[in-house]
């Protein structure tokens, strides 16, 4: 599958973090989804704490930058992404009109430019006036009895969606072919016979058999093997039964 | 829309985990995504950290049921997915023939009874029989060079994936009608008519215009607005050509 868009146009900005393990855990989870550049406002202080989350991802800390407000740090954006789990009720308030984040990934990569993923403090989230200089409220649908995130839960759960969009997903490796599970069936259905299963079932368990293996999807590896199970049932019975 | 299955059937097995945070962190994702049931097998001491860590989800950690072995954690689960960041590169080695996180969601609401998400050690991870205990090993897509995710990072990712197939989320509201459309798209021309933009340039501005707005996808309010700001344009400039 062609890359859509390479995953170096992703900038993560985190707004004033407060808890240093948490930049430590966004560190890492971008490493995690191949995403690079942290940009920190006003950051606390990256501790040992933040190295230590951070795992392998200590050069991604290394290399962050830091800016003394958010103005600075997303003028040379293109497109800006506010993130925030407090959406407005109606649509006739634009500021907090969000979209939501599997909508979002299935477009993002059609924008151009560098992306600043913006996400805030963890008490506070984003003011009005950060989210007002964002080009989209975008949120992550979380429960409405809890809704706030952790902040590197909710790194991770927008990198994740924007990686998926992007990554090779094998399907199901060499499934099956419509031949093979003919074949399979054939021999299941052999076997209800030897076993001299109950004719007025046999139709339905066969069925069964049928959906059982549709919603399995074995690949023509596990096809082999059951294959194998199933012919060596037969010729055991037959062997038995004398014929 | 119906709820699929209640995420009551979910339960989060946590196996032997060191990290406190890492147990108090699991807790708060596992309300933000409204799952409750939490099994620790073995685990490290729920000290002051991992209380601080749970935020609003201490009661989940309270009602946490522990167990001395995966064994005994597991036995009364009608299905068991084993979580791992390590996959089979052949389809022969069964074990760990894994099946991606979206395909598992899309399906996991079709079986029956309950079901068992179990996480393994924060270094490393699952032993292979309590895989092999498993009914299906699940994979969430990371980038080949930094497989490991944090522990609380994959239960959120998994969680939210899950909760995202039975999540009521709102389609864009109240999108703008096919007459909607039809009439923005005349005030827009009539527009590029007034200001006498180059006869040449009109049909492609025009398209513009109109592959931006389907991008956009503008609600009915945002319709009303921009029909407010192009009459009012329209209006305004005729009376200066005084027309």
């Amino acid at each position: 599958m062609a890359k859509k868009k390479p995953l170096s146009f992703f900038y993560v900005v985190l707004v004033e973090p407060k808890n240093s393990g948490n930049i430590g855990a966004v560190a890492r989870a971008m490493m995690n989804f191949e995403i690079e550049h942290l940009y920190l406002v006003n950051p606390c202080e990256l501790d040992n704490v933040c190295y230590a989350r951070a795992m392998h991802a200590t050069a991604l800390l290394d290399n962050a930058k830091t800016f003394p407000c958010f103005n600075d740090a997303v003028k040379d954006f293109d497109y800006l992404v506010a993130t925030s789990s407090i959406e407005s009720k109606t649509d006739k308030r634009h500021l907090r009109n969000p979209l939501f984040l599997e909508e979002f990934s299935e477009n993002i990569f059609d924008v151009k430019g560098k992306v600043g993923l913006i996400f805030g403090r963890e008490d506070y989230g984003l003011f009005n006036e950060e989210i007002a200089a964002c080009d989209i409220m975008l949120k992550i649908p979380t429960s409405e009895s809890y809704l706030s995130l952790n902040l590197s839960h909710a790194v991770t759960i927008v990198l994740y969606s924007i990686y998926l969009q992007n990554a090779y997903i094998p399907k199901r490796r060499r499934a099956m072919g419509s031949l093979e599970k003919q074949k399979l069936f054939e021999f299941f259905s052999q076997l209800l016979d030897d076993i001299e299963y109950p004719a007025h079932k046999k139709e339905h368990t066969k069925i069964m058999f049928k959906r059982i293996m549709g919603r399995a999807m074995p690949s023509k590896w596990e096809f082999h093997t059951l294959m194998g199970v199933l012919s060596k049932t037969l010729g055991t019975i037959r062997r038995k039964q004398g014929k």
